[in-house]
């Protein structure tokens, strides 16, 4: 239904060893990508995650190692045949940052739409075979994917990300034929639609049964742990996750520069009740991530430790 | 006496398999690095060169792939506790390109100085333990080192480098004694210093042996071949050249793209009289450009295929 993939986990400096922190999701065939740091666009070629596909890109702040890779990508974008317009969510002062980016850039074959500190929820709407972006309104609540945005607590203006796939209730037929609803109407009705038929008004919960859960992904880096990013990532089925330090004894250094051990990632996962975190964004001081593994298992036991490449696969129970 | 290392051979895009075309000049310590495509820094780490004793880099042109690892990697100077100003040295509209990208970064803890476009050669000093960059004058001809730049033939304004040492002459005791040369100022004649000693002048060359040759260096990429480049790369112990192309089939995409093939690489090595040729900045679509060699050998003999982290060193015959 959704797959994310880690496409690097490094925080600070691109080094040999591993990409820098960003991970692409692929829905219904399209593609959002979140951060791009330097290599970015070389991690891709190495996952093999294709670059025309790319409807969206999530910028969490403007610290090189998450925006540094930006002109680069988009050059190649342009390169691999893209036209369509692009959109890309950050925090305020973005259009300009990347528009300094890329000031040698002469000419981009596609449209860039920029979406700065977005004020309330996003639906994202594949709408000929493309992720539209449009702000959430009462008149038009239908859409395929909704994102959410969290100011978070770090050096510099930094934005969370969540993304919920609503998932419509069981259609019921024994519950239609009760309603006595006319099979003419009844696919209108399963996809939420009021629908007026000879003269009477129907309406989906004549044929729908009970709300179910849809699918929620959370992608929270950098900053230090809030009691807002609890309730922002909220049962969570993926809770990707900053983990700067792996030592619980490097706290005074996550506090100072604004970062997260992995063991409060793994509190944040606990009280957040989500069903899995992800831990990514690790000090290039760290070499072997998993050897601190269980500083964050011992308080959120379905934790795991990212690589460069890990792919999680998001479906309906 | 000058160490000089391909960080990456790939011109266009960054692939998973060879970084971008960049290179770095060791020189008594210090070092010049010429372009800075996406993931050059990284490259610095893998072939451990170091952050902190660049003074200057020489941009050939603002393509992305010579540009877009340069906030990145003036961000790691700056982590790598360098203070010292540096220069950057590149076509007209330098300045303003740099600071488009810097834009983000609220702080770097040393200063820039841009020379766009140098009108004439360079003289490169070792002063303080530092490359500085002064223009040449009659006043001030001594130099380390002298930096010239040629103005080339490709889709954007774009530059070539050469850099030149200098080799004083041999100092001839017998000359001096010769010539009834005071030993006290012995010294300074061989610097090549006019000297005033009781009263009575004396000259260099009362000293010193016949001028010999210093080592030549030049550095063409992206370009078309001209005539122009014959002259400036003249006599080059070692000429550092584009050959995106290694077949001689691809001639017309060369000329389309204002780019070279190995065999107009080769002419221009053959036209020049250098001693070495060195082909670098190869199209992603060339997986192997070894297989091409002999497309250059069979007009220059002396020619070498690059690949990451080859270093040359060139010393005094």
């Amino acid at each position: 239904m959704l797959d994310i993939t880690l496409l690097g986990t490094g925080g600070g400096m691109p080094m040999t060893n591993r990409y820098l922190s960003s991970a692409i999701i692929s829905f219904k065939g399209r593609k959002i990508l979140l951060d791009s740091g330097e290599g970015t666009q070389v991690a891709m070629r190495k996952f093999k995650t294709g670059f025309k596909s790319i409807d969206i890109i999530c910028i969490t702040h403007f610290h090189g190692d998450h925006i540094f890779g930006l002109p680069g990508l988009l050059s190649t974008m342009g390169n691999s045949g893209r036209v369509e317009p692009i959109t890309i969510i950050g925090p305020a002062g973005l259009k300009n940052i990347v528009n300094g980016l890329l000031l040698s850039i002469s000419y981009l074959p596609y449209k860039i739409d920029f979406i700065e500190s977005p004020e309330g929820p996003l639906g994202l709407v594949i709408s000929e075979n493309k992720l539209d972006v449009r702000y959430m309104t009462e008149d038009n609540p239908s859409t395929d994917l909704v994102l959410e945005t969290l100011s978070l607590d770090h050096s510099s203006a930094c934005l969370g990300y969540s993304f919920y796939i609503n998932r419509m209730p069981k259609f019921l037929v024994e519950k239609a034929l009760l309603n006595q609803v006319p099979k003419q109407i009844w696919k209108k009705l399963q996809y939420g639609e009021v629908t007026t038929y000879d003269g009477e008004i129907y309406y989906p919960d004549m044929v729908l049964g009970e709300a179910r859960k849809g699918i929620k992904l959370s992608f929270i880096t950098d900053t230090r742990p809030t009691k807002e990013i609890i309730q922002f990532i909220y049962g969570s089925d993926l809770f990707i996750c900053e983990g700067t330090y792996g030592d619980d004894e490097d706290v005074d250094k996550a506090f100072k520069n604004k970062h997260m051990t992995f063991g409060e990632a793994a509190t944040l996962a606990h009280e957040g009740k989500v069903n899995e975190l992800l831990i990514t964004h690790f000090s290039p001081a760290m070499d072997e991530p998993r050897v601190f593994k269980q500083n964050a298992t011992k308080i959120f036991k379905n934790t795991a430790i990212g690589y460069d490449g890990l792919t999680k696969s998001l479906t309906f129970d």
